[in-house]
């Protein structure tokens, strides 16, 4: 990882790849990188499809080594979405490959001469483009096979759909997982537009021949990852829940706390949540030969994937993730565990993000364009994006231009990102994250559900507006720093708990790099992430009154607590005033 | 004008209308008024089809009375096209026929319990409110034929078409001429969507039985009205050009200057112009019995207005301005007046903005959804969007939704509305108006083609930076003025080159209310409506990162001068400093 690969896409005779020395960058990983890059590089101004964008795509800083949950890779550019700077986080063997080929970043800039399709081969002898229209309109699935055909089945690919080639802002990048399938996704923000936008089809990553990254203190390195790995699997969620149920545990306990956003956010419990949840979904996958628990990268031992079969046996699709099951589940008043799965297989088939899809798809429906519960129509809608009609075009540029479109008033968004699967108004942590980060509305950028529901990290009334600024703040900063690492965000809940795991998570990065870093100092890489992050949006014109919720959110009591969200404005404005 | 008739849509019932005196805002009117309404009243954060933003619509302070030229209205609210403060100005009868009602405005506000759609009946005996839902989805025309037969041929008419029903964020409010046709309108910003979002399709006007307002000093005011008919009389601009040919008559005096947007901006000259200018239009209209002068409202001297007949000598539309013929003609690469009068026609009755219609199916063109040059296509593109279709509603939302769920770059807008007639590179005063007026895109902010291509009010070169600062600003200061009066803008050519007929406009004032204006305290006017306007815009979290022109309009060179937009930001920032 001492290079960084940038790939002019408007140089003369068809996109070119130049190797770099790290420079200004040298150290910095995921996150770090992908949001220095564009902060420094991408003008704030600029249109997100134009020539001056670009698409980072960065591996963490412990990517490719030995260390247990690094095969977190990050990538950024300014948003089509939200119009911000960018960082959508994937699982998935890019982050590894990547990292072990030697690259620090991909950097894709410039402007196609023509709407040539590229498809990019990275293996240990360098970097091979070459144009590829045969690949035009693929979705994912076909896409990677005819790549399998070519490549091997020891290649990892990075892709879109047909969304990222329409530039819709749903579209993401995606990566492919162990088994070579396209299941795992930079979701948010519409990344895959960009890469669409710079006529890149696919990233074929061979890292054949290359070998995993060594520790500069391979015995402190060794010893502290088993320490990590230790704590990961004494904590109960991490350990225990995770593993058995998936991130789809959540369905349950947040409906029973009643913060469950159901049909467009118009209450907080769903009728149907039991039939959808992931005690539900682990027992269908275990029934029907699928798995129920499952790595989505190398290194991974939390394991809290699966792989779900149809009726048949035969496979559909990963195991969704309960934001997944949420937006196109109980947000659309769907309780059909099939149709959710053959929701979530069509998202990743056509490149698109299932968090906003399920989200806009609720605004339509509030529209009248498809009736709550109706799973027939959902799929039917999702399908017009796939095809591009005028309706998959709206669809496929997310909530608010929908509701836009639409004439709908309530539309969950923040700087035009669909709000997660967490009502602010009964988890009110999980509000102040989504209207003070810098991604717009994302649970991921400071994950306050840990406190508010879960019991980790200590509790917070989720009901109350006392103590969320200082919890979404202090989780936004260890959120930068994780994204940073390559790890995967779901080690938070074990170091929140066991300070003894958060150290070992320490000499894991101290053990490779042969750096003492404290934990002061993840608490600065933290802040300087988002203190770029901060700077890059407000350039771009951002101000204070977007770190705001809808104003309904303010006024329009959630059942069953008649909640509101009641954290006020000048108490938002004090999350980035440390 | 003594009062203000608030009508709140979500009372008890049904809409309830209550009158009230003028309070904070006696004094006021026109843009003066709804600015001030807006700015007080109107949380900036509001959801612009929500229960908190209003619908102001207001005469000028000479609305109402014999003072020539007095007839324009302003309708203001929330934009939901901008997400700003938005003032859309009107010719028509409205303005006089409210003003001798008596009231200083009418304000919609609040959110109706249901879907009904009502009507606002207000006559010299007070205001009924009644359900009408047999009005829905009625085309402007055939609401106002129904409307004319119930309420006969005294009557004014203010309403709203499909588009605002739908709540389009292209949808103007209409206002009837003197022969009762919805051909005036209140177009930009999506101010029909705002009247549409609370449930009232049509307001009627009658105001039998009720007198002109009366002047403080009959013999100054009515000296000083001749005074100023004199004036508009013998400057050629208001005394030959626009009587003759109309607004239009800009076509050839653009094109020749290299300032007419072709082909959704992609160069400054139209090979088709001849065939569509004011001199063809004039001429084509005289030939079939139509009429080539006439004015939009009682009390006109200037009449750059005129009837525009099909081919069998019927009545197709209202002689088209040269922001339509440009919008649907040049823009679209269509030169053939009759497609263009009948896509003019089509927005009048759907209530469409005919700037925005054609700016957007220039975009859907580039984006390939039809052919430049393809008169049918457009037509049956705006056919589509009266008709709600989804490619209806995507058109129906104006030229930044369409380009973001199309993934076009290259979109003319600022702050989210679309560029008229003036290329910016080859204007470049018109283009600082663009970049930092509070309205988006707006010619009529400050219209600086004056100074810059018709050495009216002095001379600008309009391919330089120098001096595009100053002139901008002044024009926009003077121009809130003139919108506070009820004064058509026209006037303006007229006032910049005659300090007398200035005077004279002063003295109409002075004489109608008993004032002392002097020129200094018409410029505090304008400035104190461009700071409550401002005021709104910054609280509504615009800030100078929104007064920009699109980044290719200083990358992308404009034929046949290869001229880029050259005033920096740094000089946009100081348009509001005096």
């Amino acid at each position: 990882m001492d290079k960084i690969l940038r790939i002019d896409v408007g140089a003369d005779g068809g996109p070119k790849a130049v190797e770099q020395e790290l420079g200004d960058y040298a150290g910095l990983g995921g996150r770090a990188m992908t949001s220095a890059v564009v902060a420094k590089e991408v003008p704030p101004l600029c249109h997100p499809l134009g020539e001056d964008n670009k698409l980072v795509i960065a591996p963490g800083m412990l990517s490719g080594s030995a260390a247990s949950m690094s095969g977190r890779i990050s990538v950024g550019c300014k948003s089509p979405l939200t119009g911000g700077i960018k960082e959508a986080n994937s699982g998935g063997q890019g982050a590894q490959v990547l990292a072990r080929l030697g690259y620090a970043a991909i950097i894709l800039e410039g402007k196609p001469a023509d709407d040539t399709l590229y498809k990019v081969f990275i293996n240990k002898d360098g970097v091979t483009i070459e144009p590829d229209n045969s690949l035009k309109m693929l979705g994912n699935y076909d896409l990677i096979d005819k790549m399998k055909a070519a490549y091997g089945d020891k290649a990892c690919f990075i892709s879109i759909g047909q969304a990222g080639e329409m530039k819709m802002s749903a579209a993401t990048v995606a990566f492919t997982d162990m088994e070579q399938r396209p299941t795992r996704h930079a979701g948010r923000g519409g990344v895959g537009a960009v890469m669409g936008s710079k006529g890149i089809k696919v990233i074929i990553l061979d890292d054949t021949g290359m070998a995993m990254r060594k520790p500069k203190d391979p015995e402190k390195f060794k010893a502290a990852n088993k320490e990590f790995v230790a704590g990961l699997k004494k904590h109960p969620v991490t350990g225990e829940g995770l593993p058995a149920f998936g991130t789809n545990v959540l369905t349950n306990v947040l409906n029973e706390a009643g913060g469950y956003p159901t049909k467009n956010f118009s209450t907080g419990q769903f009728a149907g949540a039991v039939k959808i949840s992931g005690e539900t979904l682990a027992e269908t996958e275990t029934a029907r030969g699928g798995l129920a628990t499952h790595g989505c990268h190398r290194g991974c031992v939390i394991r809290c994937s699966g792989i779900y079969n149809d009726k048949d046996g035969n496979f559909l699709t990963k195991q969704p993730e309960y934001e997944t099951v949420w937006a196109h589940g109980g947000n659309c008043g769907i309780d059909d565990l099939d149709a959710i799965a053959m929701l979530d297989r069509l998202d990743d088939d056509f490149g698109l993000d299932t968090i906003e899809m399920g989200a806009t798809i609720a605004v339509a429906m509030e529209a009248g364009i498809a009736k709550f519960g109706d799973a027939q129509a959902a799929i039917n809608l999702v399908k017009e994006v796939g095809k591009g009609t005028p309706l998959g075009r709206i669809l496929g540029n997310g909530a608010q231009v929908a509701g836009k479109v639409f004439g709908v008033e309530r539309v969950p968004v923040v700087k035009g990102q669909a709000m997660p699967a967490y009502d602010p108004r009964a988890v009110q942590g999980i509000g102040v994250t989504y209207a003070t980060t810098t991604m717009g509305a994302d649970h991921t950028a400071g994950y306050a559900v840990t406190a508010n529901i879960l019991g980790v990290g200590g509790n917070v009334d989720p009901l109350k507006p006392e103590g969320q600024i200082e919890l979404s703040r202090n989780l936004q900063i260890a959120t930068a720093a994780i994204d940073a690492t390559g790890m995967c965000l779901f080690i938070a809940f074990a170091i929140l708990d066991q300070p003894e795991t958060f150290q070992a998570l320490l000499d894991v990065i101290n053990g490779f790099h042969g750096l003492n870093l404290t934990g002061d100092d993840v608490t600065e890489l933290g802040k300087s992430i988002l203190k770029n992050e901060r700077d890059f949006n407000m350039r771009a014109g951002f101000t204070s009154k977007h770190d705001r919720l809808p104003e309904y959110f303010k006024k329009e009591k959630l059942a069953p607590h008649d909640a509101l969200f009641s954290v006020t404005d000048e108490e938002l404005d004090e999350v980035f005033n440390w």
